[in-house]
């Protein structure tokens, strides 16, 4: 958002930051395009791009000033000398080794030094955790076409529908309802399935007693939300049932441990014992969550280790679970905004366990 | 496909090879994952992944030894060290600047040099120029699924369906038939819009008049189709008949231009030099092809300057195009397999102009 903010942080031998990856060309100038360069340096920002996009970039793009160029060479040339750039930051994560040793050749006329280190992608990803109120209602929006787009498929669930039916049908309704597409490839898994956290939807069919998991999310704006429900098909056993509530009020648990101040590890902590003093140790693999933004997975990082102490307007979310090898699993998550006193739940579709 | 030809063609001052892309990595091994590393060296090939790969990989990888990783960093340097590998080419598409970071700091107490020039992507980009007959297999089933979605969606079109209905109306049924999804966004684009080459399909509805553009494909098995029909909507002009016999007739000179032998910019030319005699110098400003497989823009480059001499089991597409700013456009697609004598023609859909 703030390429102003950026130019500030700068370290004091970097005299410009080269920015390639798309999220964070759109990040910093809200404009979306498959190619482009962005040069931040102390005073300005310019916007590099192809005749594809010069007439929308000109009149879309924020916060920077837009160089059409036919030949990135020739732009890019000419900015750091007349900028008397020499030493530029390459963003780590931004170039491919094909694609930086192309931009450093590109500059082989100019005197400057290229430095890659990962040091810039870090003052970017900082900036990138606190969310405006902009970018918190697309993602808000993408939560709500996704309980919407939910609502309206779980009727469709009857013995012998597959999970990968299910799961079209589900992005199709997404899709329907506004959304630019899918967080990622939805997870609709089911039965012993589901005791794999990151199944993959298939043509085993939902049969009577199975507990059914949802991981999906839209993509709204560019931006992504992130939710999972555990539903049952009709008779589960009193097992499945204590697994539940055993996740549910782990969730609970974390969701309650969310504020500003505190470190993500204590979120973290307050799910994670909950379920190991239930008698799950070992049954939790995975984080207590994640942040989310223009990346489905970005900082901070919600687990043992996660040292960023959380600020107001970092969106994060809150999924314990317990997986039983060759059994089930449960899983259970929402997707928050942090606030001076907890957090604003994104998601609204009920928990208390459901029976479809 | 063969890590064997890959560890045979390693230039004589490199050890090994160290392949990251996911695609590179499917293409050797036959195995999907989102992550791991293809160590190729002299003799061996070694597919390092992580615990949520170990039993697939070991089940399904082909042409190489799976090395199971609780720790990349500890593996990689087992054998870096191990098989007394000094010079290792990485390859230059298949790391960002700060992956590359990581192996290096990885591998830091090895004695091993990680060369990040270009010629590892170019040694494995003309063997995938290539296509075995289970890729074409493969790549023939997409454009199969592709041709019946577009079948069945084509009596939806009528007066007043938006751009964005269509196609999304198109990608459901590609998906219910088989596709693990599009080959790319798919274009879908009508009226003065048919102008612009990559037209976004949006709100913007069909009417009587329109010309309607589809550039659309399927994925199956990590391989793309790629196809492109202009269909008019009601009456059209005579102008839009012109044009779209013109792009007909170049696109038959180009097809007849294929077979195994002839440089890839004659296939351009015969298609360029037909659109121009017609008229419509500098109205046709893109390639007339490129290769397809794995990834959707491959190797060779079918244009002006294509120096590619075709060989039989490439697989091109051949798509001229023309395009009058702010009236309309015309291109037309196929994919198209190159034999010793011509080409194998993937696509069956009928060209001639065809009213909906």
């Amino acid at each position: 958002m703030s390429v102003t903010l950026l130019s500030s942080m700068l370290p004091k031998e970097a005299d410009a930051a080269l920015i390639h990856s798309a999220q964070n060309r759109r990040y910093f100038t809200s404009f979306v395009s498959s190619e482009g360069y962005l040069l931040v340096t102390r005073e300005e920002a310019f916007l590099v791009v192809d005749g594809r996009y010069w007439e929308a970039a000109r009149q879309q793009a924020k916060n920077c000033q837009v160089v059409p160029a036919r030949s990135f060479s020739a732009e890019l040339t000419r900015l750091v000398t007349q900028k008397n750039l020499h030493t530029i930051l390459m963003e780590g994560s931004g170039f491919t080794l094909n694609e930086a040793g192309r931009v450093q050749e590109m500059l082989s006329s100019c005197a400057c030094t290229l430095v890659t280190t990962p040091e810039l992608d870090c003052l970017i990803n900082k900036q990138r955790l606190l969310k405006t109120e902009e970018e918190i209602a697309s993602m808000l929006k993408a939560q709500m076409i996704t309980e919407d787009a939910l609502k309206a498929t779980l009727p469709l669930i009857r013995e012998g529908v597959s999970e990968e039916e299910i799961a079209l049908e589900l992005e199709y309704r997404m899709r329907r309802k506004g959304a630019q597409g899918v967080s990622f490839d939805l997870i609709v898994i089911s039965g012993e399935k589901t005791s794999m956290p990151h199944g993959v939807p298939g043509r085993r069919t939902i049969r009577s007693g199975d507990l059914i998991t949802f991981d999906i999310g839209a993509l709204v704006d560019g931006y992504h939300s992130d939710m999972t429900r555990t539903y049952a098909f009709g008779k589960i056993n009193e097992k499945q049932k204590r697994v539940y509530q055993t996740v549910l009020q782990a969730q609970q648990r974390g969701l309650d441990a969310v504020r500003s101040g505190v470190t993500a590890s204590t979120v973290d902590k307050a799910a994670r014992s909950y379920i190991e003093q239930a008698g799950y140790s070992g049954m939790f693999p995975h984080s207590t969550g994640h942040g989310v933004g223009l990346d489905i997975h970005e900082g901070p990082s919600v687990s043992a280790c996660g040292d960023t102490i959380l600020e107001s307007g970092m969106v994060i979310t809150v999924e314990p679970g317990v997986y039983l090898p060759g059994e089930f699993g449960v899983r259970i998550e929402d997707m928050v905004v942090v606030t001076a006193s907890g957090c604003l739940n994104l998601a609204s579709l009920p928990k208390e366990l459901t029976i479809l």
